[in-house]
């Protein structure tokens, strides 16, 4: 990772750029959906003007040998990548800012760490690729804390052992996306986990997070993909062994799965890989009725099909996707396989959508959508999108996403609610604006749904209409027993709902293991947990 | 579930009996291969017979509504149903009987049995079935407790709610396998987890202890099916949402399943199902080479075929079986869906093991094992085995499995050390036997591996001839970084060695949940955990 070239006021590479027809093109369609409302791209800070807060404590020797307290990396590491983080860079707000950030070298590294942070009252902030979207990596702790570190695992980046006969890679955890898919290219394998964020993001973060990734169906969380996984923590190594199935007691890696790194930092897994596809099937089929589409994906869910790609997309949001007329609900189907064609599947798959109205009209792109592999369209559509994000952020346009879950049974009237609070909310906000949806995962209980907001801001007062609409939206989901995040997280930004749907008892469990393994609560304190008042 | 007519000593019912063709055929076979041993039926005790130790304490009257502290009742739950059980229950031993049997009415009965046990420092025991093999149900509690109570969960056996949309069914956690697919027949659905004790195991009971099922590949533990779980702990209810998949914080559900009573009494459960598969494909092929076979059963599992059944079984037993010649090695395979003819799969399967040298001799016979919609085949093989099991122990003779996993990579090594020290203990404790191996459930990255020890008994010390065997096959397992089970869970009897593998900071996590909603250690203590000396 070239940290050199990393954007601290949004996504990416600072040196990326959205083309000039694409932003034409944006800007003519919001222009006219807000109703006249001009997009002006405003000016950014730069890093030399950035007056960070002056570290409020000293590192001792031999944790400085690997940290610093240059503007540049604390700037970049203050905030995940949610819009509102990149609203609040954008504006120079880097009040979070870490005390330090640390490029620890080693594991021992890490034990020095939490020693120094458990005996200072430091917060240790895990970081891996930064791309959280929930306040996941955000040093926002309070006045509890005397300061924060941010650990950031980028050079713990090694592959370190490829089995080709068990299909299966042990690599440390600051490895990003590109880098296990090259190192692994080679001996024809593919972890095939490709979150949005597979550019800027982390095997660690994946797992700490729960990452979803290609896959809509079998396989959407990284958590079927971990094999074992190690964590360091204050209290030593919490450690899985490297077996493909086990069944002795409750799994011990699941709870190291989505901990978020509060009860530590994730440093290695061996992670469960495959052949890389060679055959691919895929489509895109349309239907003229919402209702009937659901219906089709529920069906091709409960087949045991089990396409790789299997994402219903609103009318709307396959309009401004370019995929659609803006009348149509469209599915995108693919199938894929390292040893056998995949035609049959797909046309079975095309039987069930035609049963329920669906018409097949473009053969062979659908396997392309969350795919590296495929190429260009993949590229401009899904490794862009963060960029065009930002360039509507820097117009002031708000462009937020969410996502949850329910069951089939209940995804009428659970889809309904969250439409109607969350268009409401963006109405009242905004005055103007589009709330798309889409289905990201499918599983035969039920569908993982996925929004998207994009409604125009005012001026030095977008993020307090962006919050009045999330609060609207996730009060929403919590009201008809969705949970606050599918594949997100929880962060710090989702924990006030987590608190609400969590079973108490199982809160209770969750701060005594936190206690037990970070018994001065300085792993990133405030997420998914607050520090009990002692 | 009619209790009248269990057998105390034994598994099943009591009047269930062997045909005495099938005795004259295994007395034949084992008489020759045991170098002339002849088998000799003893006579079992009768239960009126058995004088149990009088309880050492009395219960107050509103646990008494729904407890006994009748012999039967007291007999039919001092054991699981593992040999050393049966061989015990024979002879007359019955000296870990709990002092009485409840049959709580609902959780307010649960929570009371839990209120009195914590006051009266007494073990309370959790029993779904009953068909423990590894000492999770007997209440070996040592002498730091005043008494036990077992927990039958058996009227807690309802059908709560079936969801025919979103394909699951919510229900009670007594219930037991038949019943619950009963309830689910009319509506086209089944919940397919067959483990072999499916007749005598209850929901609870499954989760409980991550049984192992019918599905060869993918869904192989009953961890899968899981939506929602219910439990009644001393310090409250710990209950997970009926999502079909979340990203919230480590799995709260993943703690429960797998809890084997130790943390408190799962009482329901929302349950994946499918729709009853009617398309079903399947073929036995054999193979001169066992390591050629390995290799198919690898690639077929990297396959993304997903076969239902993939069931490899070494010579030697799928001669005892009947299905093999004793030379060649036996690959079951079969596939089925409710949705779409699985041929195509199946012939893809069959090409993999040809080019290992798979030769397919039978087809349309795969699918039934494991399968009691198959018929007379299964009910023979499958229902009758723990019968014959019990006959044999009745004649001296030990028939006793145990069961673990490894990796591709690992396997050849694994199993030939596994495969060593037990053919060993074998020949050094009896002088004479089998060892067999199976694969019953096989994953892209390894194979669980199940072995079957059949040998002539001393009589009077044929359980400590046994343990003598597991003892040197679960140390070679752990030696060469096996897990002591893959399904049958760890219970008591295997606690020994599952604190060797265990990570230590797991450890210390798995005391402090367990201290945290059951303070006073009185749930089914001795199974995974000992109560730290205080």
């Amino acid at each position: 990772m070239d940290w050199s070239r990393r954007n601290v006021f949004g996504w990416g590479y600072a040196d990326e750029t959205v083309p000039d027809a694409m932003k034409r093109r944006y800007a003519a369609l919001l222009t006219q959906a807000f109703g006249g409302i001009e997009l002006r791209e405003r000016r950014l800070p730069r890093v030399e003007d950035l007056a960070l807060r002056l570290p409020r404590f000293a590192l001792p020797p031999e944790l400085a040998a690997f940290s610093t307290d240059a503007t540049f990396d604390r700037a970049n590491h203050t905030y995940g990548r949610a819009w509102r983080d990149v609203m609040r860079a954008m504006r120079g707000d880097f009040s979070p800012a870490p005390d330090y950030v640390a490029y620890p070298r080693d594991e021992a590294d890490i034990a020095a760490l939490m020693r120094f942070c458990a005996d200072a009252n430091v917060a240790l902030v895990p970081f891996g690729g930064g791309s959280s979207v929930v306040g996941g990596v955000e040093p926002r702790i309070g006045d509890a804390y005397a300061g924060a570190i941010v650990c950031d695992l980028c050079r713990l980046d090694r592959i370190l052992r490829i089995d080709a006969v068990s299909h299966t890679v042990c690599a440390e955890a600051g490895i990003y996306g590109p880098d296990l898919a090259d190192g692994l290219r080679p001996h024809g394998l593919v972890l095939r986990h490709y979150p949005q964020s597979f550019e800027f993001s982390t095997l660690g973060g994946w797992i700490a997070t729960r990452a979803g990734g290609h896959f809509a169906t079998l396989y959407t969380h990284i958590d079927e993909f971990v094999q074992s996984v190690r964590m360091v923590t204050p209290r030593g190594i919490w450690e899985t062994r490297e077996l493909p199935g086990t069944g002795d007691g409750p799994d011990a890696g699941r709870f190291v799965i989505g901990s978020e790194g509060i009860f530590g930092v994730i440093t290695r897994a061996t992670m469960r890989v495959q052949a890389i596809p060679t055959f691919r099937d895929g489509a895109v089929v349309r239907f003229d009725e919402q209702d009937r589409a659901v219906e089709a994906v529920r069906a091709i869910a409960q087949s045991g099909l089990n396409p790789a790609n299997c994402r219903l997309i609103s009318a709307l949001e396959a309009f401004t996707m370019g995929i659609g007329d803006g009348a149509r609900t469209v599915l995108l189907l693919g199938f894929e396989s390292a040893d056998h064609p995949q035609s049959e599947k797909l046309g079975r798959a095309l039987q069930i959508a035609a049963a329920n109205g669906g018409a097949n009209d473009v053969a062979g792109s659908g396997a392309a959508e969350g795919d590296p592999d495929a190429g260009a369209t993949w590229k401009d559509r899904f490794i862009r999108a963060p960029y065009v994000r930002d360039w509507l952020a820097r117009c002031g346009v708000i462009t937020e996403t969410f996502e949850t879950a329910t069951t089939w049974d209940r995804h009428a009237a659970f889809h309904g609610a969250v439409m109607n609070a969350t268009v409401s909310a963006v109405m009242q906000e905004c005055g103007a604006g589009f709330v798309f949806w889409r289905f990201t995962h499918v599983y035969a209980d039920g569908p993982a749904i996925y929004y998207t907001v994009v409604a125009p801001g005012r001026e030095d007062d977008e993020i307090a209409q962006w919050d009045a609409i999330k609060a609207a939206a996730s009060d929403a989901i919590i009201a008809n027993g969705g949970p606050i995040t599918h594949h997100h997280a929880v962060g710090r930004d989702h924990r006030r709902w987590f608190e609400t749907q969590r079973n108490p008892l199982f809160g209770e469990v969750l701060e005594r293991v936190k206690t037990t393994v970070d018994p001065s609560w300085v792993m990133n304190p405030g997420v998914l947990l607050d520090r009990p008042k002692s």
